[in-house]
Formats: C-alpha cells, structure tokens, sequence
C-alpha cells in the first residue's frame, strides 16, 4: 500500500502549522505517494496571493522565543510555500481549495497563489481520500 | 477500502474546529462511508445539551473579523451541531465520549446533547479504527 | 489490518493536548498495533529531559478553569510521559525526534528524556506509515 494517497487537511494558517505541514507533504512527496491537500478556514486566507509569504504569526503556546524563531526559519528555500513548490516538482502533489471556505471568505481562485490548483467540494476530496490516511493539520 | 471507517477525534471545542470537523465528517458520511467521533476534552465540553449552540469562540489565530465571520456563519442550518444531525440522518455516523474525558469533567452521559451516542473507552474507540484514516481535530 | 502502525506527529507541546496525544498511544498499544510518535516543534521541545514533567501549559481556548484542571490532572501516573512509558511497556511504541526540528531548536539527542529511541528524518518516519493512520496532534 506505499502508494495511497495521503490526504491533508489544512485548517491552520500559522507558519509553524504550514511549516509542519509542508515538510509532511514533502516526506510523502518524497517516498513516492500521492499527497492531497484541502485547504480550509485559516490555511485558505494563508495561500492568498497577496499574503502567501507574509508573517502569518505561529501558535499561541509558541511565546515570543518561538514566534522569532519561527520567523528567522521561514525564510527564501525554506518557507513553507517553497517546500510545497518543491514537493509538487518532486511527486504527485495537488492542493485543492475547500468551496466552503472559499465561500465563507468570499473569495475566488484569482484571489489564490498558483501554488493552490483548484477549487473543490469536500465530497470530491474524501473521494480521493479513500484508501489512506486523513491528516488534520 | 471505500467503507473503511473514518475516524475523528474531537479534542478542539472552537466553533471553526467544529465546524470543520462537521464538514469532514458529512463530506465523508456522504461518500456512504461509516463515521467515528471520539469526543475528548474542549470538544466534549462543547456537547454538553446545554450549551452546544453557546458560542464556543475560534482559535486565538483568527482575530476579531475572523471570529465575527465564523459567529455569523456558524447560524441555524450551518451550526455544526445541525450538520452533525444531518450527517447522522444520511449515514452511519457515530458520536461516542471519551471514558477518560468524562471523568476528567465530572460530568455524565445526562449532561450531553442526545446527538452522543455513548460513552467509551479509548481501546474500544480503537477497535472500531483498525482499517481507516484517525484524524485528530 | 488490525497490526497497521499508528503514526502519531506530535507538533504541539501543551499539557492536554499530549495528554490526549498520550491516551491515543496507550489504546492503540494496547489494541497490540505499533505505534510511531513523531516530534516536531514544540512538542519536541515539551520532550527536553530538562523539562518533560515541567507545566507546559494548555491550548489558548482551555480558560483559567480548564487550565487549573488539566494540572491537577497531569500528576504522578496520570502525566502523559507516565502514560506513554506504560505505554512503551505494554506494546511495540516508538518515539522519534525530528531531525528538521532538532536543527531548528539547535539541540541533541543527549537534550532530550529517554523515552525518546531517536533521531530520524520525515522520509524515515513516512517509510514507517504506508499502510495506516497518519495524527496530528
């Protein structure tokens, strides 16, 4: 089964979170195994193209230490936006816009970095997601 | 594997983590697939009958707009609550309190909306997620 | 399919949800199925044998209250290193540092408690995950 596909949910939109999830996503990448990711609520308003490398902050139990350590990391190859244009070079890597979220911002697929390929219906992403795990980030 | 059982442990009681989870969980109830929610801490909290429509705020992230948008989104039909019952009403869906969480509340089976099936053990909740994605919201 | 391995990424360091965290891996364990924990960010940081048993706090929405009983909860026995060293006891549990995360705290593997075997990158620790659940917690 090396190759289900391994299904990511992001709903965060602190670069700590979408750090994490970038090196998941580039692991999976790496092994050979489809990677999907869906990007809700918080993650969605991360990866709008006027803000994609913004300071997105990081959680709250990270303290002011974390917060600039976060910081001084992401940056140039190693922003999380990077890792995620390296791993769609790499492997099998589509990042899907959740149509509910898209919704509730009121936005559209112009307002999104190229990174992100389409927009979809949570119907459509479980229906890929069937054989492999679901990863809620 | 399309019946394979989708696991969701519930530990976040934030509006937008509910109503995320409830959207993964319709999403996947609708693709005919059975559906397991394990309900830990905040998220248990959040089930009690008396204050499941109680506003339950968001995560710290998301600001003062972006807590005022999901308060206005999280309304009658779009409640997560309400998606959950629906969810329920299309498929197999099962929502069980985590033993161990009860406890920790002091609380009982009579404090939580009917929409929690029942109380259970974590092995048991792990019996039933032994072919299928466990995702931790 | 009752032997897949877990995988469990820890990447938040706060005292409930590795409790939780904690309480998965202990049922999973006792179900008999390997169990891979995987630690990034903070919660390799909440691993540092220098202060695994310290307060490491709770999530933003706990409160005061919620905070106060999660403390009295994580003593003795009941801490969630406690309950994964039972855990590790009873079944076929592993727990590895990040390697990425390691470089980003600048620490080494004599930093951190014993519970954690080792040091391993993301392809390693995916390697480990073809055939079941991967949890973020």
């Amino acid at each position: 089964m090396e190759d289900t596909t391994v299904s990511l949910v992001l709903f965060s939109g602190t670069d700590d979170r979408l750090g994490a999830a970038a090196i998941l996503a580039t692991g999976a990448a790496a092994m050979g195994r489809p990677v999907n990711l869906f990007l809700q609520y918080w993650a969605l308003d991360a990866f709008r193209k006027d803000r994609v490398t913004a300071d997105h902050g990081v959680v709250a139990e990270a303290g002011t230490a974390g917060a600039a350590m976060v910081k001084k990391d992401q940056t140039g190859p190693r922003h999380w936006s990077e890792l995620l244009r390296q791993a769609k070079d790499i492997g099998d890597v589509r990042i899907h816009a959740c149509a509910l979220s898209m919704e509730l911002f009121g936005i559209t697929k112009e307002d999104l970095d190229p990174l992100v390929d389409d927009v979809e219906g949570v119907a459509s992403f479980m229906s890929d997601a069937t054989a492999g795990p679901i990863t809620f980030i």
